[in-house]
């Protein structure tokens, strides 16, 4: 269902930005793709300046610009203040969301007879569900999935491929977990009884919010006691690790591979960037943000960056390794002064000398 | 099944633990939960000081503390020497360990006809057992595991849901591996030829001693040749990374997301925090710790702490940031240095010059 | 079917390896392990001189030396120019590549009627193949993989247990793929609306190269737009992390635990060692090296080695490490300075002071 790049921009002023159309406002564009990759039919973009220079090989039928980028060549541009923001938009109009196929509940999965599951679910061959699990409305629940006993899902949840929810997980509506995390596993709790660990029954449980999307290969632990929670709205990479007991708030951001350690306290719209690191029992304030591969190891205050292992403040740490680059320049001058001064030492001997003669 | 407090203060003492009840010692307790969720029929504990001040505020029936902390107002409590050690014997008591549910030998589970299988099994559906696999007594093997050819199995071993035992792999008793963990893929054993990688095949196995936890999603390689071993009681967080031939020893505690290359030889008790990373071929002593993160390239003798990447010993890498924290310092006197010098050289030249004059 | 060492050296030679036996010739071998674990009826090898000690004490039916090494005792020994590629060589030999047992296509399995399935395919219980997907010849696809709608699979391709591919996933020929990891996961493709994260939907795919090694439990992020590709002949070890769009070139090696944000191109037989990260949006060069650990931040030119994080090339790396190492004694011999100076001060006061009185 191709659209007219006229529709196209009438389309984004609907949605409040406005569009200039350079070139021809007939061309049909049937889907979105990458400069690289975008054929006549297609609509790409140019975001970052960076990829300036393949404007004048994209095979794109369009390309999105900001407002007052001239079309270095012949060819159909949509000029709009916000090209990032107008192609998300433009991804969502000719592309939507993912669209699940019906499967209903398959004769080939396994459901506990005293499970609830809401209408409109699609239950695929081989997903498991336990005892007393209480299942809202829509869901989608992927090939391989356990959903153990007493777990809770809302409405609109979608479970990907081959993820686990330990007993008594509750998750909120609209809660998208990608393939292969594991939810409610038991944390590293052992204590230690001479050269040996007793473990300790992990008896907490995990909850997530609503609209939370968790990426694929995480696992988020069960808190000893207590809940661990992922509030509202909160979005997850890939093989992210989670401590029992974490408290992470809503509208965080995290990037693949970060690892919270247990019992952290992390605010709302926090974002935390690849590989990045979390010591137990901290917290990390509202707004913060964590450079990838920081290694945090005390709070960190509302709204900072913190950058480095051991993290510390950007400024801070910038200044740092500011200095660690002017020790080659710091030693130059080191050396210099100690041969100056022992030039020194020898001009005075002698001005000494010269006056005991006088 | 709840139980007053005076007779959880014995039990704490039938255990070797002396505990005072302040307060109501008939209190009825029925669950153990934390400071901040405990309702009036939990018991909860107070071990980190800086959760100090949540005691005036929780909810909870009663209070496990360290001998000589005094109720900040009408509560009660339990004291006692060492409130963490308390709280796992009471978790333990009070809610005990995870319960598998009865489920025996599914129907919807493959099960080569080859395979042994101990009395007291539970093999979820859509789990399979491969040829000549021999398993022993009072196992659970959750949905989606997937045993190889010729693995062995202990007694009274757990498989959390979609755990992967490649061919071969050989568990003692108690062992338990959470959701997702791959044991006995091969490691990256490939060698060049001209610009390509030939694959060399991976021949060894895996073995895993008596009363191992692995956490979810972690991934532990066969040896090229002979065997990649994880000696007993042993534990191990999420997302950890283990290459082709390591030796890991006894009582050895491995945070989330730790890295080790292959052929390392880990000695007994030894603790790696959340991220270290260790290269290959090198030797980790008994009771060593790496820090979070900690680079190891090198080997590390036997009770030594490292930090850092590249790691070094604690108190060498600590004054190493200390000095670099005094990197601004060191600079202005540098700078102060030079003003002086700089001084003293003119004075100098005016001192020669009033001599020359004389 | 054992083989004696003269045969063995024979087959060396025909692969154009020079080989000498040291000893009985016609020692009978029947498989490889190490210097550590083999026995009479086993070779082993010493490739890395660390280990040349155990040549005592290996129980090894012939170890595999270099050329010139002799036996330090009664011994048999293969002495060879290039001891690791010979053994190399001999594991192949003795014990070929993995052998996938025979299990047709299983009844358990779920396969979409709209998929078309090539020849010789084991597709195991509990495997999942969804609607039009098209797989080539002789695959091995293992319990518990989903094959979503629209994939297209090479032939020869094997699947361990577990494995998920989302829609349109194409994989070339020879592709292995460990288990338990998932291929074309949405990204982190979220657009800041307020304090919240709106989703962009990911409606790129995934392409993987021929001859490409996967490891267990990684993760390979869908384009947001266009394609994720990984080029042929590239390897994966386990816990790896390749954000949306990413373009992996060929013959790469990727040790465990890497980390790539997206839109990253990589070039060509670029090998990364464990626990690297890279931003997004940056260029690493044909046959560049990131070290274990590396924070790789900029482009990387053709051939350079990074070190670090954030991570510089290595030669200028190293020094900043050395000088690093140096400020203990920097700041002692600016301690002496900062006193010879004063001292200096002191004598030029007395010099003036002398001057002035004359």
């Amino acid at each position: 269902m191709s659209q007219t790049l006229s529709e196209l921009a009438a389309f984004l002023q609907s949605q409040g930005m406005p569009c200039e159309v350079v070139g021809d406002a007939c061309h049909a564009i049937g889907s979105v793709s990458t400069l690289e990759d975008a054929t006549a039919e297609q609509v790409s973009f140019l975001a970052n300046p960076k990829y300036e220079k393949m404007l004048m090989t994209t095979q794109a039928g369009a390309v999105v610009v900001r407002t007052g980028t001239p079309a270095p060549r012949p060819m159909n541009l949509l000029q709009v203040p916000d090209p990032y923001a107008a192609i998300t938009m433009l991804i969502i109009k000719i592309h939507g969301y993912r669209r699940h196929p019906r499967m209903g509940i398959s004769k080939m999965a396994w459901v506990a007879a005293s499970a609830t599951i809401g209408k409109g679910a699609n239950i695929w061959p081989f997903a498991t569900i336990g005892e007393n699990v209480v299942i809202g409305e829509n869901v989608n629940i992927y090939p391989g999935c356990f959903v153990a006993d007493g777990c809770r899902i809302g409405n609109d949840v979608v479970l990907m491929a081959n993820v686990v929810l330990y007993d008594g997980a509750a998750l909120g509506n609209r809660v998208t977990i990608h393939a292969g995390t594991v939810v409610g596993e038991d944390g590293l709790g052992f204590a230690p009884v001479g050269e040996k660990w007793e473990k300790i029954p992990q008896v907490g449980t995990v909850e997530i919010g609503d609209d939370v999307e968790l990426g694929a290969n995480c696992s988020i632990d069960r808190a000893t006691l207590g809940k661990t929670t992922i509030a509202r709205g909160t979005k997850f990479s890939n093989l992210i690790a989670i401590g029992h007991g974490c408290k992470i708030g809503e509208n965080c951001l995290l990037v693949a591979q970060v690892g919270i350690a247990g019992s952290v306290t992390v605010g709302n719209h926090v974002t935390m960037a690849g590989q990045a690191g979390v010591v137990g029992h901290i917290n990390i304030g509202d707004n913060a943000t964590l450079a990838a591969k920081a290694g945090v190891t005390h709070d960190v205050p509302t709204g900072e960056t913190y950058l480095g292992a051991p993290a510390a403040e950007i400024g801070q740490k910038k200044r740092e390794w500011a200095l660690i680059h002017k020790l080659p320049d710091m030693r130059q001058k080191l050396r210099k002064l100690e041969s100056l001064v022992e030039q020194l030492q020898q001009e005075i001997h002698e001005l000494k000398g010269r006056q005991n003669q006088d």
